[in-house]
């Protein structure tokens, strides 16, 4: 691929949108910060500043990350649109159409945390694993599992965040705050819920609270589903919750209880300090991510 | 694909080895068991059944499903080895490479449940769904993952019968009988488990004994993590506890109540009845399926 090749990035998040021009960590020409508003004003912004490198050929494809639940089946007559979400305004939006049609360049669509785990596999700390898994931990809890260096999507999107984990209701009887499944992992373990349980945000309550043990719990618990299922090379863990760094060493620790020597590969027993790490492109995963997306559109 | 192309198929269990020929479901041109006994004695006699084809150049290339766990990290030394595993004699063993070196054609290998997932998606009832899951929930529980034709290996091969899953120890106070992880998924669910747990073996156990709602709990409560993790377009529940066909309509409504409506997908929610299913193959599937893995070593 031509090192001079621009293309454009998006990372769309309910809140504020994020769009660059570059080739990469090492060459980015240029950044906005886009306020979410509405569909229209917003877009409008996004597609005024692509369009004087549109117009003048000047960038290959463009890449998109966006929050969801998206429809990603490329069957559907909706691809690329919104579906249900809380943000009443966005729902149906054609994010991918309105976009393609406004600035006639190749344009890929993925959800936020597929566009962030390709980031990270491409130019962060799980470059060179394949395959690899990255985890938010913040206001919602999801995952994005990178095979054969691009994003799964099966049926749809998966939602890593609302499986299962052990609730132990004697030590912590907060019956979760999910609305589809109470005590889910997200409904235990995200931001929301530890505000809900504890009355404070997260980053306010001390390292020695005791609830942070069992918020590693859960972690670990689920770690080891997505371990025992997708058996990723490496493990990178993000979001908000996961900014407490003394979490990862008591994560990792869990993890290998609950494993009890099962999966036996070195990089998992002997270098577990190595294998479940923090992202390493902060919060520049997703709007990178999505310039390796757009690279990937136009291969 | 020529289809007069012949290959061989390598079904390897702990109790026998399916040997066969051929190019299909429809076209089985020989097929042969041979007892499990010691790894010389019994790879020689496949040896034997094969060299004739071999030897005159009439298989394009063998297959083989067989027992672990598998080494199948290609970068490994021992790559395609038994590691460690109960059946003592066979660890260490080299299956892939003693039948390559005798039969010096193409030969390919992979986990018995990842080939027979193979087979199920390609003649079977997940034809034309990838990704497609298959699980045996037998004397063990494993699942095959297939995306884009091929069975999912990370770091090793997933292990997806040893997840937790919710065990409310007075409804069921049996303690799981893992030696690992005591009531992970096989641990409760497989059928060692209800033999020690009920005293009898799961196929003399009546339909209206009520544990088969608590197996039926279980089953479905590891399938909503496979089915947010993975999304696969089509669940094979295979293996022998899967032959009590009662469990099927218990399992899919057990299903959709723990996902409450989250997966909003029209194959799920309005189609169950045709997203979790029995293996179409039967007994064949892993045959085929080493088959269908020698055709895919060729192409």
């Amino acid at each position: 691929m031509n090192n001079s090749q621009l293309f454009g990035g998006i990372e769309a998040g309910g809140t504020k949108i994020i769009c660059i021009v570059g080739s990469g960590p090492d060459h980015i020409l240029e950044r906005i910060r886009i306020d979410t508003t509405t569909p229209e004003e917003t877009l409008q912004n996004v597609i005024q500043f692509f369009q004087p490198y549109t117009s003048a050929g000047k960038i290959a494809s463009i890449g998109i990350g966006c929050f969801g639940p998206l429809d990603l089946d490329p069957n559907s007559p909706t691809y690329g649109f919104i579906a249900s979400t809380p943000k009443m305004r966005w729902r149906g939006t054609d994010v991918l159409g309105i976009l393609q049609r406004a600035l006639k360049v190749k344009t890929a669509i993925d959800t936020d945390v597929n566009v962030a785990a390709l980031g990270e596999s491409r130019w962060g700390a799980s470059q060179g694993c394949d395959p690899a898994l990255y985890m938010t931990i913040g206001t919602g809890i999801g995952g994005g599992y990178i095979k054969d260096g691009q994003a799964l999507i099966g049926m749809q999107h998966p939602e890593m965040g609302h499986i299962q984990v052990l609730h132990d209701l004697k030590r912590d009887p907060f019956p979760g705050a999910c609305p589809f499944h109470g005590d889910c992992f997200e409904g235990l373990a995200s931001g929301p819920a530890i505000e809900k349980r504890l009355g404070a945000r997260g980053e306010t309550i001390r390292a020695d609270n005791p609830y942070w043990d069992i918020e590693a719990d859960y972690i670990a618990s689920a770690l080891r589903s997505y371990i025992l299922i997708l058996s990723p090379r490496k493990i990178i863990l993000g979001g908000g919750i996961m900014d407490r760094a003394f979490l990862f060493p008591l994560i990792r620790q869990k993890v290998l209880e609950s494993l009890n020597g099962y999966v036996e590969s070195e990089s998992l027993l002997k270098s577990i300090d190595e294998y479940i790490l923090p992202p390493a492109l902060g919060n520049q995963a997703g709007s990178l991510g999505a310039i390796a997306l757009a690279q990937q559109a136009c291969a």
